[in-house]
């Protein structure tokens, strides 16, 4: 028996509050799960700041990759195995790269990403193809393994019905953390019938396609969607957190470029500031590490970088207000003079922030790019696109929704000891 | 109107997967939310090391404590309220000791507490008395107001009805972690009818009461506690983490005996050595800075302490085969001579660990004290205790039931390239 | 005390698996609850022939008053009380027009009131009013008590805030028969956030209205009518029994009028087939009296009237297929000179239904009403229409869906042993 | 192909609220589900009178047959199959056992079979070896095979393994029931970890043996089904619902000996009166019949027969107390002797009724027979009986609980219109 066909002697399983158990029969996955770059996603939260404003939200990036892989192994179990169009050979293919399709990602994704111009694509390319403990596994599997789970993450494999099953705008990677997200922050949303969309998959040429009787299943998919990224993803709450997050790590870059002396040295940092991380020191940077420095850069001498930190972690955010980015630059040029005057630092502490999505097109948070759309497959055989059956579908397809806020240390601006006649100015202009 | 009875102009609520919402309209609630003592409580696991075998138990105690605060809350708001037994002073002082009561929890409290010879209790109560945000918050209320939560907490408080909310084998803290613990972890024990518990609980004289038309309720509630602890709170892969996470803390600090030279000093732990860490050093250790030495602690020179390290964060963690003192103290004692033998240390690689509960008389890890029984509120208005009404908790009352196990590292014995013939015989005495 | 204030010595509480308990301290409510008129609910079905399609869908009539019963509460005791805009003497008349708003219907409502031109409203009113148990119990409380609540549930009442709790696109009667209905089938559709939207109910001048921080939940709960609407209350298999269960009725009508002499006469039915039933006679008329004659009649000599029992009974329905009124109505012609000459009487055997809903705007089977918008409360006071707010709700908004299907008895045109030639132009036309 | 292998040639399935969805793809098991006699399991509540209690506990026998085949067919498709000790040819017969199971329970079993020295499990032997659709169904497979299905029913089938699957003290028929019943109750009680049970059973020689890892998953199951017993099926309004019934049927039974003249002719209970129904006057015994019965019954002259018949339709059930038989013997003879004084007649209104259960060996209400223990089996292969491993088990193995209520119309002597003196010292005995 190969590697690649090894079953274990019992089948593993972890109990999972979304899908009861994964179960784990195959070498290769247990292997895969016990190396160092998969167990590091424990220590990346999968919701970044979310946990903030929802409490519940502190689970890590290794609960949702259990549970991909969970579902596309499902998929193929009871689904795809026997059928027409499916090629049993790519079964493991599948599900090596739902279980991996999120390694690259670092502490607080979003946040880093801007700042320090990364792309946990590439991270997640680069833990797989590079030195690691992943590359090993899945090299004994046979030598352009690796290469071939890397190219179905990016989305650039040869087989797109392969592909489809993580990355579609219906694939497993979304169905695990709508039904997950909304598990843990305890949101009624998010809910849609998974049982019933996964009975209806087809493999069809070049893609999962969905039977028509499970339409109105995915129509309710579709509206969870978008609740859950307006009410959980988008929550202004969180969006504070992560402004005060991004402006953190401005702030440390500067003072790092302008040669201040950290009492607590940010040496995990230094190849992020310098932007020239190697994977080896990627892997090395998770949320606990990040929040050893925010913890101890309270008590740094730059009043911006201690007081940011400070905010960050006893959740002392910022407020905001609706922004009009039509009607209100002139205000927003207005506010960032005052703000100078009342001796607030614009640039650290005044901040549009924008949301945007498609409801039938989402992207997720630092995502932007196409989406092949979901096909329906008729009772004669036709595959038909979703929108052109679904009416309700069709009413809300392409109709982007964008919010701005303005985000501010209201605190800083009830503190009329100093600056007076500035902050008052301000406060009425924002209407607080 | 006092600081003590100020409401919120709006109610807020913080949604909460356990109990929906969790409610706060006291404005010395709110502000107590707020203080860094504790937001600190979200870098604090409600279970510890118990994430890596449920993958789902990623939760933090600020998520429980805001659990308990709310049951507190709905037993008096909604049930004693205006019954004779209940003074309505009492509220806000058992609504902030029910939000505060774990406040002096460190990280992985279990394991420092048994190393470094801490207390969490004692911490509550310094941080409570000491110079803390929240002591600032508290003394608002009035002068005394701290001194009275802090007792309340350790159970010193004169009103004993008040204390027994917070601290009785069925009081609000039990049924928030039970509930809560089965949610994250996704097993199916820890569920009973808290709310009919909730409707049958009455003040009476010094004590919580529950009317015995509730009798089955609290049988059930028993009987999840007694699944939880044996199936989620002493599992032997929990454990396993834990006997690692102890032997890094004991050859941390026997190396900084030794004046071993870390690479990465442990700055934070310096005054946990010494046996004299203060408050406020004590407010600074949270699970993020103890992740960031055990993540930096990997690339330590000296090979234990990288090893258990590793195990730790990558989930390489001992086996274990059942041990009963009676019979196998001389396996035990061969075992230790045949490690030494074999290059493995004993002290660090061979561990005994123990669990042991009284299903109505548990203790939860890290308490050992004098428990009072549950009494039942007749319908003749006569108080009796539990197990004299129920069978079946009769049945298992005062039934201890202990468990021992032996831990090691499987993989170093299976390594035969050196020590060949003592791994042998130890793997023999082990039967592995 | 008065009757209308007078309170139950102790709280009554009913188990209640979609609201968990159903909470009664009112003695009026409790001695509604205990009339013949209002226990005779249990036996008439929430969702008449629906339980031929989901087989859970047993529940009555009674189970859902209660429901919405409860909910009425909570929106009062919870959120009203103490508000302005909010009369405290209006709390009794709505629990009990909540209570008492299906008592009326009679088994089967939507083929029954069809046949026989019956309207359930009316014989709610009539109950009401009547010399009933229920007037007896409401009169007490005052002498024009039984007109207020008559009129609150007719619409006619002159506090339209009072009516519009019960009978709004967003009331109580709805958010309980949603979720109820959901959880007796087990679809995943059903769910939406009621916590959240209690929360945000508010009394208005004239309207209950949600504020808008609550839109998303609304949203939520209109997109779940939706989906229960042609996933369960539309449902095909369902349609069918209807449509069996009507021509059985027209049948029975029938051979009365003929003068047929019933093996099992239909006692009960006689003042119905005359179209003067009186009140006494409708209460005396349930489920169970109902399925004793199909039972019984499964055993007459008509052909016809023993099939379609036989039919029902056993759940031998009729297949159906898409029907396109404005292109098909030649083949329906066609097809009805067919069933002729196949001996198959397509009076009874060849159905057109036709079901059609507007998603912001739905009818309830047998309910053909102006429906009021849903209003939002905005946080500067203005009160503004749904759609106008939410883009999704408007994008539906109007949006009229219509389905129509033709349904026959498969079997008997599967049987070729007679008129083979019809059956076989038949199934050709019908594509089987 | 056989008609024993043949498929469907698309699986169906039922949506069903406990188990997700019900799954057929044999073609003997969707004919089954069509046949008179199982679709007859509709009219015949799976609880009985529980629904005059919990009003959830609306559901049908029919529901619960389908659960209780989903499971067995989960126990063999996704655990038995290709295990050693497992022969696939017992697959169908396992199935159509499971489903058929209870088709011969008629209306309100447990009242019915008391009074009239019924026994439903004769019925369904008679019903599947009788000239029925479902004996015709059977013979299809092959002769013998109705014959098969009605051993494993009555236990007396040569293969133990086959009957251990639905007639264990683990058996898929209890697993089922206990979470249907909770679900459908509404009751927090009657959950345990089914996907973990399931997933350790294991065909073992002649009986299903648990893998002793899901010891504490049994435990938990025999724990729920505990507190269903006392908390659901024992509950003492119910017993009074049947109390009411059982003495409907005798009075009904003795006024038809008694050559009573009914205005409505119990047609359908003839029979029944004199102890020789046939199995198709059976069959059209359900509860729609009985209630149509009691419903005109309301009306008869008989003071006592139209008296219980309103009391049950319309739930104005018998009030209780606590009854000790060892020292109340005399009480009870002196209400007798009071009763008769106060004009109400003792033999149908002064009524001690029993319950009965041992925790580890219960029976279900009518049920008395003896039942194998559960059988663990050991990591090293040895079977061990449940009690011996588990402490808890042990603790309440074998302590049989029994309880005494004396039953009687409170509303009766609360009149004290007349025989005032009778009833006072009635009322004086009874404490009420």
């Amino acid at each position: 028996m190969s590697y690649a066909t090894e079953k274990l002697s019992e089948e593993k399983v972890f109990k999972d509050p979304v899908h009861r158990y994964v179960h784990v029969r195959d070498r290769v996955v247990w292997d895969l799960i016990g190396t160092r770059e998969f167990q590091r996603l424990r220590r990346i939260r999968q919701l970044g700041t979310t946990y903030l404003t929802f409490h519940g939200a502190e689970h890590s990036r290794l609960n949702h990759s259990l549970g991909v892989y969970e579902i596309v192994r499902r998929i193929i179990d009871d689904g795809f195995e026997g059928r027409q169009d499916w090629n049993p050979d790519d079964r493991l293919l599948c599900l090596c790269a739902a279980l991996l399709h999120d390694l690259g990602h670092g502490p607080f994704s979003h946040s880093f990403e801007k700042v320090f111009h990364l792309d946990h694509e590439d991270f997640t390319q680069a833990i797989i193809l590079g030195d690691t403990e992943v590359n090993v596994v899945l090299k004994k599997v046979h030598k352009d393994f690796p290469k071939d789970v890397a190219e179905v993450i990016a989305k650039t494999y040869k087989n797109k019905l392969v592909v489809s099953m993580i990355s579609s705008q219906i694939d497993a990677d979304r169905m695990d953390y709508l039904q997950r997200d909304a598990y843990f922050t305890g949101v009624s949303y998010g809910h849609f019938d998974m049982e019933r969309i996964l009975r209806v998959m087809r493999p069809r040429e070049d893609q999962v396609v969905i039977k028509s009787s499970g339409m109105h299943a995915v129509e309710d998919y579709i509206m969870s969607r978008y609740q859950m990224y307006w009410q959980v993803y988008f929550h202004p709450v969180t969006r504070s957190a992560e402004v005060i997050l991004t402006k953190i790590l401005h702030r440390a870059k500067q003072l790092h470029q302008e040669y201040y002396t950290f009492k607590y040295h940010p040496v995990h940092f230094y190849s992020l500031f310098e932007e020239e991380i190697s994977v080896e020191d990627y892997i090395k940077l998770d949320e606990a590490v990040v929040m050893y420095y925010f913890q101890s850069w309270q008590e740094e001498e730059d009043s911006i970088l201690s007081d940011l930190c400070r905010r960050f972690m006893n959740r002392n955010l910022f407020k905001y207000v609706e922004f009009n980015p039509n009607k209100q630059m002139m205000d927003l040029m207005e506010l960032t003079s005052l703000f100078k005057k009342a001796g607030i630092d614009p640039a650290y502490y005044l901040v549009v922030d924008s949301s945007s999505d498609l409801p039938y097109d989402f992207y997720r948070p630092g995502e932007e790019e196409e989406r092949l759309p979901i096909h329906l497959l008729m009772p004669n055989g036709d595959v038909r696109e979703l929108s052109r059956e679904s009416e309700i579908v069709d009413a809300i397809s392409g109709k982007r929704r964008t919010d701005h806020k303005l985000y501010f240390p209201q605190d800083l601006l009830e503190d009329l000891s100093t600056k007076k006649t500035a902050k008052k100015k301000i406060r009425e202009i924002l209407g607080i």
